[in-house]
């Protein structure tokens, strides 16, 4: 069952002309996560390697194609987690990183601290460094566009954010049984300056415990975060459940209580794995037996051999 | 049983000359909320009443008082949240601001997100009308003696932390059975510019819902995101633990899986309510019935009447 990875592009609607974007997307890291896990790299090389692609891909929003702020602005927040320590790194509000998640495991591995904001996290990039990008390079015209239509005065962010493929993650079980988590996002849509959401907050945004499993979560942060959506899930595999039940009875929860909608992908220790939703979509793909599987409507599930990179994800081709 | 409130102000150590100011502290404020409470007032009217108090009481680790980062200038983080929607607010990495939690409940109040950070967070609190204060306002001579004396190059910065009075809590359960929780910190003493600690994260520095209960914690903030400590205790009260042996579970998990001290208050939607920490010391004052409780080191616990304020607290009178 070990080597495992899971890997998510966001909850949400993807527009039809975008679909095979995304699939391909979440598939390609999948199996780049996968080939690393294969040669004996660890699941926090998997997840930041997964996590690193989508950021550099435009279709999702994270790193490049992020989201843009009110002002028109980026500003970016990313978590990871490592279940053998517990320790975690994140950053948020930073905007001249192509690479936030990159940055949240230099936090972790090379200070004592958890966490970096806005300007501090800038001042510990360079120090690092880690070179500056300008934001312009991290905005693409669909993020342009989408701004634009939703500086309208009827526009609502939160529907609009549901519109929009939403933060990217990865989880991953390696073959000595070390579990890790990485989330990355350009936040929501038109947000305030200095938003913070559920990304880099440890236990909504993700969680890894090697004792429990790991879950990565997307979906309206605000309401995520009302739940601790990710420890939520953690908790319920405590008690008994599934990876699969966990993951779905922590997304009832969220609905009933508070009524928000989000997806997470999670795994346990043995290395089963879910790929969860409430939202209509969310691109997924998992890698695991030299299998790829993947989907991207609730209720699909496509698999094909992980060497066969050639066939293009079929059920999205255009 | 209701209402009832209970306010920490900081696990860590407390030098002796200090502990009359830092008793006195918890018990004024947690007599102020309590005078809220029974007036008819809410309890996140009553949190962030006590919290206030303790921001501008310069022997707490919280507003004016708050320690210094390694470049002397000081960044506060701060939480509150209101256990019936399970909405919150937070501030992290504010600079000029008197009261951070006032302003975290701002953006819990008037925006459509759950944290702000540095100068969003800032851009934000003048939108609002609130005063920006000088940080050398904030700065006291303790606090700049504490910070020359930390840089210097065998300091151990967590050591140091734990012994300063730490960051600053308080939950409540109003006679409507409506619980919140509020904490605001000066964060750790030399901490990184940017460093975001626990506080800020829900779950972690703290967490309310009516169905459960409330938490605010204290203490090493990195340790504490380890193990979502406020989140942690409430799993355990709704396996059935009650709310003392629940919080003590908590923390004796914090000990042992990742080695971290810390403090935590807990209450439950009946009124039950412990004040429990593995440092060596934690201010804490509890009001209820009519009579207040308080105590600092390991197994005291104090009573008086609440209507007599002039009895100062005999034990910590100097």
């Amino acid at each position: 069952m070990l080597p495992v990875v899971v890997v998510h592009g966001g909850a949400g609607f993807v527009p039809r002309q975008r679909s095979e974007l995304s699939v391909s997307g979440v598939c390609s890291a999948a199996g780049s996560a996968y080939g690393i896990l294969k040669g004996g790299g660890s699941s926090m090389d998997a997840v930041v390697n997964a996590v690193t692609l989508l950021e550099n891909n435009p279709a999702f929003n994270a790193g490049i194609g992020s989201v843009l702020n009110v002002r028109g602005d980026i500003e970016m927040d990313a978590l990871v987690m490592d279940g053998k320590t517990l320790a975690s790194g994140a950053v948020s509000a930073v905007r001249n990183i192509a690479n936030p998640t990159q940055l949240a495991r230099l936090v972790m591995e090379k200070t004592s601290h958890a966490c970096l904001t806005a300007e501090g996290a800038s001042q510990f990039a360079r120090a690092m460094g880690i070179p500056e990008v300008p934001v312009e390079s991290l905005i693409t015209d669909y993020s342009r566009m989408r701004w634009q239509k939703n500086l309208a005065a009827d526009a609502n962010p939160v529907e609009c954010q549901m519109g929009k493929m939403g933060t990217v993650g990865a989880v991953a079980v390696d073959t000595e049984g070390n579990i890790a988590c990485a989330t990355s996002t350009g936040g929501m849509l038109n947000k305030m300056v200095g938003r913070v959401g559920d990304t880099p907050c440890i236990g909504s945004g993700g969680y890894a415990d090697n004792n429990i499993g790991a879950v990565s979560t997307t979906g309206h942060g605000e309401t995520i975060m009302k739940v601790t959506l990710a420890r939520l899930i953690l908790f319920n595999m405590e008690k008994g459940q599934s990876v699969e039940a966990a993951s779905d009875s922590g997304l009832a929860l969220m609905k009933s209580r508070v009524d928000g909608l989000g997806g997470v992908i999670t795994v346990d220790p043995q290395g089963h794995w879910a790929a969860r939703f409430s939202s209509l979509q969310m691109a997924w793909a998992a890698a695991q037996s030299d299998t790829l599987h993947y989907g991207l409507y609730t209720g699909e599930h496509f698999t094909q051999n992980i060497d066969d990179p050639e066939s293009h994800y079929p059920k999205y081709k255009a």
